[in-house]
């Protein structure tokens, strides 16, 4: 989080992650961990990021849906899209963030956020292929809903045609996490009667809500049922 | 979300934000909801936006945490303000975002998810007056942390001038929400036998944490015990 400090965890023997300037530059402190393993498990706890793109010279970032298979990220967009039609070769910004509590400092300054971050650069390509977009489409569907490709009816080809896909090469991001207590636990605030630690967020799912145009004899598949109460992230 | 459908909910008689082209062409459908106080709601149910700034003529899209008054969107930001310090006239644009569910709609095509977000556009300032400073602190303390301006230690002026905080006027902004049933309840697929409805996603607050370096006779005040269970956003 910008402002923040701190940072965790072990280096994953993974392939690193490339890191141009634009990566490199807006990591704060030692807050960096361009690990693919981490890279990973951030994409996996979410389903919606967002999209940073340029249009006329000015940034606009929109909240949109993907899903992954690990090499690249499946965008649904059509903002996106459209811009990517006016400019193909521009880069876009993908960013995943799971806020996972705040930090509660002795002092106001040391204040800060709990979270993992995912920033990924790329130029994204418009999937025309319709076995590709077919494949995209359903880790989209997956990454948010597992079950429902195999169990919702699948796109038309009218459908397929009237959806726009990007896919994002998984090639250049920069992954932040922050965990743990606040940072002034030592130093001379410790002594100060204030209480300090951290208060977590936790994001679950609730009860299913039926469409009220629901016919009476459908029941909640398992895969749906069995969501409410369990967490994202 | 960028790929759904569909909008809701009334509009309140108050004075509409400005809409210029960048905020009307990524408008979908009818989801536009340009009033202020479906703004001020959205940005009232959380703390971290999504900053999205242009460096080197691509985008990079930071989650940063934020306070307001209303009338100024003060960020918290270091990444944004090199950029501000580069191009001190450029653009740059907020996004806020609650995801509140998944619609689970009877053909994958359909299947979207309800949520909340405000998308604001300006020109920020870096805020220098001593005065302002300590105001848009309290703010984004208070945003996230309700109580722990009066209870923690305040800033001392060193660490004042350590803070970088930006003000984004609250003038251009694009309002959108979704919420309800997925919207294959009439038309051909009404009659698959397949369940419809949403899952609702919550964001809820845990038990504290305390510090391991915490005093232990320092108790938590009430303003954070009893946050524990309530839900945000």
């Amino acid at each position: 989080m910008s402002g923040d400090t701190g940072s965790t965890g072990p280096s994953a023997p993974l392939p690193p992650l490339s890191s141009h300037d634009r990566t490199r530059h807006h990591r704060l402190r030692d807050q960096g961990r361009a690990d693919r393993a981490a890279l990973d498990e951030i994409l996996a706890a979410g389903f919606v990021c967002h999209l940073g793109v340029v249009v006329d010279g000015h940034p606009m970032v929109v909240p949109t849906v993907y899903g992954t298979d690990g090499t690249w990220l499946y965008l649904h967009g059509s903002v996106a899209s459209r811009s990517l039609r006016a400019a193909p070769d521009a880069t876009v910004c993908a960013t995943v963030t799971h806020v996972d509590g705040l930090v509660l400092a002795r002092s106001v300054f040391e204040h800060g956020v709990n979270y993992r971050s995912a920033v990924v650069y790329g130029v994204p390509r418009l999937v025309t292929d319709p076995a590709e977009k077919l494949t995209g489409l359903r880790l989209l569907t997956e990454q948010s809903a597992p079950g429902q490709w195999e169990y919702a009816r699948r796109p038309s080809r009218k459908e397929l045609a009237a959806t726009a896909l990007l896919a994002l090469p998984l090639t250049e991001a920069s992954v932040k996490i922050r965990t743990g207590a606040p940072d002034d636990g030592e130093g001379p605030d410790a002594e100060l009667p204030v209480w300090a630690g951290t208060l977590p967020l936790v994001t679950t799912f609730g009860p299913l809500v039926p469409d009220p145009a629901l016919r009476p004899d459908v029941a909640p598949p398992p895969h749906l049922a069995d969501r409410a109460g369990t967490a994202l992230g």
